[in-house]
């Protein structure tokens, strides 16, 4: 009986015990994602990933920040479950944008912090101007990169040595993978899961929240003339 | 200056002050969401929805919950703004779905709330199995509605006084907006501010968030034979 089946046509009491987490850490090692909150974090930034990353098998994904409760640009709260200056050794990195890294630039403690946690991830993982505070650190420097196009001028403006892509709807390149703005965090999220997990579970993933997967990323709606 | 220049090239001066919410309260009356969260609630059902609502002007959007603190499916927790037995009058009360939908839907209690709570919104929007407790009220009996594809068979189970529709990416029947699973959430709240904001602040808030809307009702590519 696969997941399908289970929603389709499971009782409670089926579906509660295959998908429990004691169930599920039975077939294999855990995928940890670390996820960095602040105020004012664009909320599909960090929930249309975690949506896709959370449906992986043995999936445990932690929210990490400065304060014990973070709110969104729209709004709702979030509970974090690590502070800073912890560091979290992780297989996905998570950095969300949003208004809020308009100030979050200027925050050397929150910029070095980064360039610790991305040296305990094994892939780093920016959606829209989550790429801003990683272009304040050096670690995309020469890394093909891209973000949100809607602030492609003023992200690109803080760090001209990273190869900034303006026709790309997610960038891949090596540790880290960088999305356009907002939805596209979505589609590079099963890319990821593609890459890590096989294209099966990806578009199990992609079935599963009946979503519609743009998995080309030179498929960028939102591309700009630069 | 828009909003589309304000992140092309707005300083965080002039962005903070455009979009904080004393600046957008001058401009009407606010818009208020109610969304009820729940243990095991489907993460993206809840903050795709609340994503595209959160970028209306004056925009206000409250969590209620039995809890203070509220875990996804996929784990991170929210903090709940208001608490259960409260009901609170909105304009918009949104229903997210998941695996805590099968337990809930034999709660007397929170169905009863459901009732109270439906009665003091102008509109009430179910996405994926939110539906599923929707349909155990008598609120939806005779209304056209929808749900999650892959969990037709259990949900339409619950009522058979419910007009289901197998092919719908949503079914907008007067008060009652319902969703198919998960991601059809995002293209049914596009609808919604459509419907309620016009079709330019849709498409202005489809393009500030990279999304490439299904503004097609019809279009269902997980439609189901029954």
């Amino acid at each position: 009986m696969n997941r399908r089946d289970v929603l389709i046509g499971g009782s409670a009491a089926i579906v509660a015990a295959m998908l429990s987490p004691t169930a599920l850490s039975d077939t294999g090692a855990r995928h940890k994602t670390v996820a960095l909150v602040f105020d004012d974090y664009e909320t599909l930034d960090l929930h249309g990933p975690i949506e896709m990353l959370g449906h992986m098998r043995n999936s445990q994904i932690l929210l990490v920040g400065n304060q014990s409760v973070v709110r969104s640009y729209q709004g709702p709260r979030v509970v974090t479950d690590r502070q800073l200056p912890d560091v979290i050794p992780c297989d996905l990195f998570l950095i969300p944008g949003g208004l809020g890294t308009r100030t979050l630039v200027d925050d050397s403690e929150l910029v070095d912090w980064l360039v610790r946690q991305c040296a305990v991830s094994k892939k780093v993982f920016s959606v829209c101007t989550g790429s801003a505070l990683l272009a304040k650190t050096a670690l995309l420097n020469q890394v093909s990169a891209t973000t949100n196009k809607m602030a492609y001028n003023w992200v690109t403006s803080l760090n001209s040595q990273v190869v900034w892509q303006p026709t790309a709807r997610w960038v891949d390149d090596g540790k880290y993978l960088t999305s356009s703005g907002v939805s596209a965090g979505i589609d590079a999220a099963l890319h990821y899961i593609k890459q890590t997990q096989g294209e099966a579970e990806a578009r199990r993933i992609e079935q599963l929240t009946e979503y519609q997967w743009n998995s080309d990323s030179r498929q960028d709606p939102y591309a700009i003339s630069v």
